[in-house]
């Protein structure tokens, strides 16, 4: 039985914990419980087959953590730096759009839980509410993610007003030029509900499409006419004084690319498996971009994380923070703000927990050695030829 | 439940895409309403107990597509130069026999959507439609493909049609001298239908079958008496001015002998697994025989294929072009013409969407580094010897 | 439901295969019809938690057969030369005790199909049809399969009787000094029928089993104590002028050991999966063996063949001939006689047909290099520590 | 249906063996019968979402053992000397709490059946008897195991105990400064009843928690407050006459450490997955171990084992014995001492039979080379860059 959404009206705010919720991955769980079949269909599936979603969870299955002993951990903390700049604890919300979908005040409830939480959220381009609106309810640590657009003066209109609004980063996103559509919201036939809308470009009109000549590619000579190139981004750091990263970054030789070129960091991430369906694992293609940038350049990972001992993995592998994606819309489908504080809570517990069984006082204590892979047996070299 | 044939004279002739298509792969799922169950089982089934047409489908899963960042692509495109000469796209039609078993018109529609779609279609001798009829059909690139008769003339003759009929290119098949049985359409009673004939050797009388002496063997000193030789190719390499292809090569050494032999190129296939069930798949022999070859030499893959991405990875691991056999089939059985030209416009955009994702603006552009396999952590060198 | 033995009265012997039988497989899918559950359960049930049984059946799914092209195979044949005889062919009917279990004339029945089919059979020790019957009815190939008796005149009166009847060569089987029963069977209450009885050792008195003095292991001083040792096997080839070979080999270290002690050859097998639970499958052994003895020495493999193709790839791995155990006995379960003689006739025709598509004239032609390992992307050198 | 506790007194205390135990890890198929569906929970969850737990128990999957022919064993036995002392075998009994949970004489059944099985029991901090009952219960070779306690004096309290006792080594337990909990164990209301406490702490009244200053973490200045480091260890050295164990060692650097530092011998231990879920099979932290610190300094392994066979795995891979942790508890709860006997002496005959089927009569005969890994094809070169 589908249970009717938490955004209509029928349905009261939720405004506790169910008590069902005994860690953080127990809002999977029970968001299906809190919104429509097809919103779940949509937020749970990523694109094509789910062929990326499935290898971003199983990335994180093949290591193990390291216990270690006696060690003094008094003096233990979650604080990170990251880029000069202090965080509370490398738990980050992920830009997701349109959060009215499972809740009626959407991405303002969210702000609230990053502000208790000392939460640094990455508001999204296409947010269900206006980007000053979350930025007044956010807490400090709050960055702003971006979507070139058509016409240069959108683009630099939205960084604009990002600046003016206190952000303090911007967060280009480059990895969904095309997004491959997701089967399963296909059949459960999602539809973006009306009210659910880009707020942010309200005012843009869409570029009208160039015909297309004859035996010219509706992908090609069409949807990427408009995508960003490397001179796009060039142009985009000499817009805006702020830090700017780019999130969607799968192969080393692009993160030293990019880190070239001078942008301040990079967020290893495949969009959650919604871009490209076939595409690694963002934790499995961690390790070589670390290797690529070298030990100072800021990374961050998101894509498969549903627990703290995954936010620990994805640290030991060379991460300096996180960014939570799913979880944080399903904390909000269930338990609104204080749904998405707690799941952010029980996040950093958790984390806290496998750093004090792993040894680990500080953020930067975890390093490679704190994993060990599936041991897999080697035959003793009898092969047949 | 089990539907009544396409083919049958009391259903309609399809002439619509249904909307449940979202995919080229989606033909797979919808091919067993449009035709007889043991008809479906014998096109899905491979031979013995499908072991290979497990692996064909296993190997793609294998690899994962990198994503690259913020390359112009608006000059993208699918045109592809196989042994000199262009193609719009490296989406070729294998040769599938029979074609009437699944619709009325059989290879007449088929050869329609290939010229609509300016795929290369490569018509199969136990085609159930005459090869001038096909001819006259299809679009200007069409292959025939041909299997040696008993007897020379009777492989001449084909050979003097084929290049009457205005084929561009002979593809031998060697692979199927035996074909194991598949299990099972042997279980589900599958026969071919009576108006089901192989009509371009109509006039053919087999060669009467020698009898056997006493401890001889039906394989060796029967079947395999009428088999091909090498001397048998050398043989058809002086009876014909089109270029010959050899289609079924698994073993990097046969490549190379057939590429000092003088032929044209070579289709690594193991016939969709319909051939010796136990056979590797077809996409994990490719890099081995690219390897051998050299990186000129024209290489075309079947088996397996069910998606632009799969496409993607065949083309990275050094195919210059592939042939779609089942879900030609099944988009025939779905929607005639329409459906084979939908299908392969779908298997192009999705080729095309994974192009532009991975920063390949052409098809040489796709090479092996743009994959990259499972991540299987290694242990530490802690093995017990 | 559960039919009654084909053993039983009330149901008339079978004589006529099975219209459902299309290879030699399939008399395992038909075995639990013509059997009592329970007796099913303890052939098709090797010991403890059939752990090995498994692995005797996965490990000829890690390897996938090459086709190769356009040989001339029209000498192809399976005779073989094994210790300098000749055999019709590679498949041989391995030493399976108490076969009137499954069938009212046992051993009887499977003697007359190896003698049709000219297949050497290997004759238990434990046989519920005395030797000399067997050897009667058996064709000129026929091996007789010693266990060590717990008195030396025991043995060696079973080596005299097997010389007598005409036996070419004493099997001596030495890992199963100890069985661990099979929980599969146990727990079906299997018990063996009353008038399935070791014919052969009807006269031998059961040693009088030492009473254990304090501190003393059943296993250790109790059974061990009548095991046989290398000094036993050393006496053994003393006593007889026949080709002694060795069964239930797995160590490369003891294949090394009896080739030097002058046993004819060796036979690699896990005792079906019935002896030790946790036993590597005999396939994956026999590379390493093979590498120890040399090409020359003679080696057999039997546990886990279930076709043609396992045969070839035993083979190819090194093994001179193979030994079938379980589908010999589901045959003779289904249709007696006749059974017995198809299953190999199917076995050997599915061998002919791999070796035909494998370009393989002769068995020795089967070489390693015909096989192909399941392709494993390795990761690219970025392990974390 | 949920039978009631074997603990509660509606039900007969347990008198015999279940004719269903067939082997020793029957007795975790019957436990779910014998005890409360939450105990079971409690008891064979380990932590988190179990993890480790299933990973403890494929790690034994991956070896298979090699059977060896011939030698004489009839001197053989399981006797070990470990640190300089004698044990009738390596099976000892794991440091289990609470086991009136499942029998109303708790852990005074279990010392009866260690001490007619000659095994060494080592006693919990927390057990629900007090621990100078039990020596009394106990055979000669007893242990105790010890949980530092927040105040020095407590430690040193039931240090003295235990000695005066007569144990004869304390076994610190390390790895459970924090334990995660078990979803299972939460999810099916398990709570600890009121009778089963830990009597050896009665008079310990719990250090006040301080209260945690702003910005502080419930686990890094609250819990960890109050976790032994190494300092306490070196202190506990100098406390006690008696060897000193640590218990719950993952990690081969931590190993040599604790080594270096003079403690007795090291358990390689995840507590049977009930403390950090993704640790670490023990058994593959285990050869890592063994090369660490060298072949002669002493090892125990805990956590997953169920049979004779995996006790032979972890000798195999560098154990001087083995600890039998939830096989103790399923075993007391389903026929109590009688129960845990029987099951010792299946496992040591299980063992006995690996052994002798093995060629190993002594427990230092079982060496690495005694295993062999599953066999895993490689490919032969090919990969695509």
């Amino acid at each position: 039985m589908m249970t009717s959404s938490i955004a209509s009206p029928a349905r009261p705010l939720p405004n506790r914990i169910p008590p069902e919720i005994l860690c953080a991955q127990d809002y999977e769980l029970l968001a299906p419980r809190c919104m429509e079949l097809p919103s779940h269909d949509y937020i749970a599936g990523g694109c094509g087959r789910d062929t990326t979603v499935a290898a971003n969870r199983s990335a994180f299955a093949r290591w193990a953590i390291y216990p270690r002993l006696l060690r003094d951990l008094t003096t233990g903390h979650t604080r990170v730096t990251i880029a000069g700049k202090g965080y509370a604890h490398p738990v980050f919300l992920a830009p997701v759009a349109f959060q009215k979908l499972v809740h009626p005040l959407g991405e303002l409830e969210t702000a609230r839980a990053a502000q208790v939480m000392d939460s640094c959220m990455v508001s999204s381009t296409l947010s269900s509410v206006r980007l000053e609106e979350i930025a007044a309810a956010a807490g400090p640590d709050r960055w702003f993610q971006l979507y070139f657009q058509p016409a240069q003066e959108g683009t630099r209109d939205l960084v604009k007003r990002a600046e003016d609004a206190g952000y303090g980063a911007i967060v280009v996103t480059l990895d969904a030029t095309i997004q491959i559509p997701s089967m399963r919201a296909l059949r459960s036939g999602f539809r973006m509900p009306r009210d659910c809308v880009a707020v942010n470009l309200r005012d843009e009109t869409p570029a009208a499409s160039a015909p297309l000549g004859s035996g010219q590619s509706r992908i090609f000579q069409g949807v990427m006419r408009t995508a960003p190139t490397w001179r796009d981004l060039e142009w985009l750091l000499t817009q805006t004084r702020l830090p700017v990263w780019v999130k969607g970054v799968l192969h080393p030789e692009d993160a030293i690319a990019l880190q070239s070129m001078g942008v301040t960091g990079v967020v290893v991430s495949n969009h959650g498996g919604r871009s490209l369906d076939g595409a690694p694992a963002s934790l499995d293609a961690l390790p070589a971009i670390r290797a690529a940038v070298g030990a100072s350049f800021p990374l961050l990972l998101d894509s498969g994380i549903r627990s703290g001992a995954d936010i620990f993995k994805a640290l030991a592998l060379g991460a300096n923070a996180v960014l939570i994606g799913r979880l944080q819309l399903y904390a909000l489908s269930v338990a609104g703000a204080l749904g998405v504080a707690h799941m952010i809570r029980l996040l950093l517990e958790e984390l806290e927990v496998c750093m004090a069984l792993a040894g680990c006082a500080t953020v930067p204590d975890i390093r490679p050695d704190a994993l060990i892979g599936h041991h897999i047996p080697v035959d003793h070299g009898h092969s047949p030829c």
